[in-house]
């Protein structure tokens, strides 16, 4: 399999608690083997931090991980992942990236790809409409998180 | 000017700082417009971070900026922005960074340079001994911040 969806779920939940939080709704999960090591959702507004992405906080919260880990890693993420969030796949060598969609936002897949790592796109339509109703409710919000 | 070399004292005391705390010693100060806004030290060690590194703690410690502001600062840090911090300053369109030293590590400079950052490289010898010295004493721990 490719990928596994039941993940991409995670993620999609992730990002609607971080809509019913006021925040930002993009979530990710990270995994190893199959398990989910660590999972979270933006945090810009909830924690008033500009460095926790979805895909940070994942990372985060899997805590300190050997390199080896990491190599064995896959990340789902229901946005295509902004420079900041790519570069950190890049510095731990996480070789495959799940994106849910990249019709809200294309971030620095390009980057990854000619990086070898695996970027694969599912079109997931929760994780698009999600974002779609969010940025037309809070445009500005939406702006400075990709700094814009 | 070029850039302050006092910008570059603080973020070597950051880096002093992170060292004291038995951390990864490498500091890093955001400065707009001739005023520190945002100064911080690597805190895998301290928080348990992983994405806590110098540039992305000075980063988080500036607070929630508008685009306006990064595209009016420097960013001055001890050691070659990695590619996870790389990103960061591209997200943030952050235009100029001024790195203490590059030769301990080689981050993304390139990555940055073809995104019309510029670059300042200055060769500060006392982030470059203190690296050494802490590379010597704790080089498992330094493997795995920058994911090796």
């Amino acid at each position: 399999m490719q990928y596994n969806p039941e993940f991409m779920t995670l993620a999609y939940e992730e990002a609607l608690k971080g809509y019913n939080e006021g925040g930002i709704p993009i979530g990710s999960v990270l995994v190893h083997k199959g398990k989910v090591i660590g999972a979270g959702h933006n945090k810009r507004v909830q924690k008033g931090s500009v460095i926790l992405h979805g895909e940070m906080d994942a990372l985060e919260n899997a805590g300190r991980q050997p390199a080896s880990v990491y190599r064995e890693c896959e990340l789902y993420t229901t946005l295509s992942p902004c420079p900041m969030c790519s570069g950190t796949i890049l510095l731990y060598g996480i070789p495959k990236v799940i994106v849910a969609e990249n019709q809200t936002f294309m971030g620095a897949e390009e980057l990854l790809r000619s990086n070898q790592v695996e970027v694969i796109v599912v079109n997931d339509e929760r994780c698009h409409e999600l974002m779609q109703k969010f940025i037309a409710e809070k445009p500005t919000l939406w702006n400075e998180d990709i700094g814009v």
